[in-house]
């Protein structure tokens, strides 16, 4: 199984860059578009665990100002063969000073990329 | 590509037990062994962002008391063709009423499953 190889990564940053831009225009036909359409498909968010796709999309339309607005500071993405890839990044929110990050597992489907599982957190003190 | 194959749900399902009972015994070896030897390796932890198997390992060494003690609530595991799987769990600390979610994303390799990407936080209050 090739790790890294170059035309994976060039697919999957070019979902990363399209989910990024949907989230901070808070395009929510982009971002549901980009999630596994799938009672498999989970995301926990900074405050809430939301489990299968039509609890994220309930949680999206609930939110209508959308995500903060923030600046990512640094991304990571490997693949692991032609179908599987992470995302990985740390961003920070205007106005905080706390570091977030955000974990998402791509996976190649017919239709293009798409999430089965994302984690978005505020680094906290603790560990 | 198959979602959920019994077969492997059941071998990812072991592989997050051991890695459960690992974390709780702080058998560094464990740990280390279920974490693929890789520099693309990357662990964000409540309180950390390490990237490459040498900061995880440096990072575990550095602990020596190990995780704080903790009750898994819900653990959900997906499968995605035969080499790929997500584990997903909500945990809580011993005296903690903080929610804490658990992330992982699994391959498996010729040596067995092994952890490309893993995300801890405890759940905040923003969103």
């Amino acid at each position: 199984m090739e790790v890294d190889k170059p035309e994976v990564l060039r697919e999957v940053n070019a979902a990363c860059d399209r989910y990024e831009e949907a989230l901070m225009s808070n395009d929510l036909d982009t971002l549901d578009a980009l999630f596994l359409d799938a009672p498999q498909t989970l995301r926990y968010g900074v405050g809430e665990n939301l489990y299968g796709i039509d609890e994220i999309r309930a949680f999206r339309l609930a939110r209508p100002g959308g995500s903060p607005s923030r600046r990512v500071l640094k991304r990571v993405v490997s693949s692991f063969g032609d179908d599987f890839a992470t995302s990985n990044l740390e961003f920070q929110r205007e106005g905080s000073d706390k570091i977030g990050r955000q974990s998402q597992t791509w996976l190649r489907t017919d239709e293009g990329w798409r999430i089965v599982a994302a984690h978005v957190s505020l680094m906290g003190s603790s560990h």
